[in-house]
């Protein structure tokens, strides 16, 4: 199942539906409310809505706009090492910062550069979303809540993400957090298998990372999180990015309106967004 | 006009509503996306829908749940003076956090204490609304945005916040953003007045500072923002805290279940919350 969310013409609900590439078309499935009420028991079963031509539907991500995003900082050690905190070294925990729905978008949208920024650079990524109610979970607990997984790319304005200690603000740009299909936890299996996470910039490869090499795992992390707030159906977990962004290279390299950036994740999938002027 | 969200029995929309604390009754005004998307239109006007007993509807924060919350650390000198950012001075921008609105809470609801914690801190401030978009905003622009104010404690999970870089994990603890009703900003004028905001805990004045101690501006801060995204209709902005937080204290003094903490502001209002064991 390639998971999405869609709007259909004249309709402003947001559905879920199961995008089929090859037949290009979506088959939907539940209302965006009603499929994060359950997830998994929609992802168990074939979609049991109409069949639409993909192209008489919007794609949007099949997020709920109260959904949380937590994002890890600093999850790969190359990328440590290669950034503004190589000095510090491995954090004892992981540095989670945030992003808001708002600041999501699609694979194949148009990524503008902020006003005031050189470029915005690129880090490629898995997203995981939680598909239960967690407080207080070990990380088995809540590592068993994931219901699915997608390619995200965390693009990043890091002029406004270096203004001060937080860097929230340069983590939020407009349509700066585009998302692949959500792909079944059953079907991607465990991230600690080492999925190979690609990002090329105009066909050329910038990251080429593996999942087993995070710090600080999906589970571990989702169980701390829950210690502070409770995790609910929905919220999404990105992982971090490896090494390789642009910023930390000499000299630096940032995307320009019309460049294409492009990441791949082993069994999860592709997305492909161009960057255009704001 | 006190504006607050509602949700009315049995219905799960929210609903704005104009509250009358002396009569205790709330009146109708539109339901939540309808508020928002022309909220200076009904601010301007007295509630149109029914009015119903007060006790009769659970009141919820009149926001939307895909809303921003931003919130200003380090934003009066001598709270950056008092605190673990002392050393580094006054930050030559604002210092922006992200709270999700799953954060946030009403006034008299109950706090609770998070895992792992010994205690939580108080951060009595005042809260902006945003009314309009902004994209690449001047302040002056910006600052007529806001469409109204409200009391708000921005309660912190220190041992959270502090255990990266990042702030965001010790910021977004369950019902920890209590939030009073929206005033107009035609009622409370001007922040730059120098509006009294003050923390009471068990009725013992904890923090007392004026809102013309503010580094940055409201207009100021939004207008930065506009710059790396676009701010949109019920997008807030948390203003920052005086100084007298608890865990800078000698010895520190943290929240724990049994205590009653109150943020009160001048022409804006008081909002008290209890809090309790997790």
């Amino acid at each position: 199942m390639r998971i999405v969310g869609i709007r259909r013409t004249g309709a402003p609900a947001v559905e879920v539906a199961d995008l089929d590439p090859d037949a290009g078309t979506v088959a939907v499935i539940a209302p965006l409310d009603e499929f994060w009420a359950d997830a998994r028991a929609h992802l168990a079963r074939p979609a049991a809505g109409p069949t639409i031509p993909r192209e008489d539907v919007e794609l949007v991500p099949p997020v709920l706009p109260g959904a949380r995003v937590i994002c890890i900082g600093l999850n790969y050690l190359k990328h440590v090492a290669e950034g503004s905190f190589s000095e510090t070294g491995i954090p004892p925990y992981p540095t989670l910062f945030a992003r808001w729905t708002q600041s999501l978008t699609v694979d194949g949208a148009e990524v503008p550069v902020p006003a005031n920024e050189d470029g915005i650079d690129w880090e490629g990524e898995v997203v995981a979303y939680v598909g239960d109610t967690l407080a207080d979970a070990d990380p088995d607990t809540a590592l068993a809540a994931v219901v699915g997984y997608s390619a995200f790319n965390d693009l990043t304005s890091r002029k406004a993400q270096k203004l001060t200690s937080q860097w929230i603000l340069g983590k939020n740009g407009d349509r700066s957090g585009p998302l692949g299909p959500l792909v079944p936890a059953a079907e991607v299996g465990d991230l600690r298998d080492g999925l190979r996470v690609r990002t090329r910039v105009n066909g050329e490869t910038v990251q080429d990372g593996r999942t087993d090499q995070m710090v600080y795992t999906v589970g571990d992390t989702l169980s701390l999180i829950s210690h502070t707030f409770t995790l609910r159906p929905g919220d999404l977990l990105a992982t971090g990015t490896p090494s390789g962004v642009g910023y930390a290279r000499t000299p630096p390299w940032l995307l320009h309106p019309g460049d294409v950036v492009e990441v791949e994740v082993e069994r999860i999938g592709t997305i492909r967004n161009p960057i255009v002027a704001r």
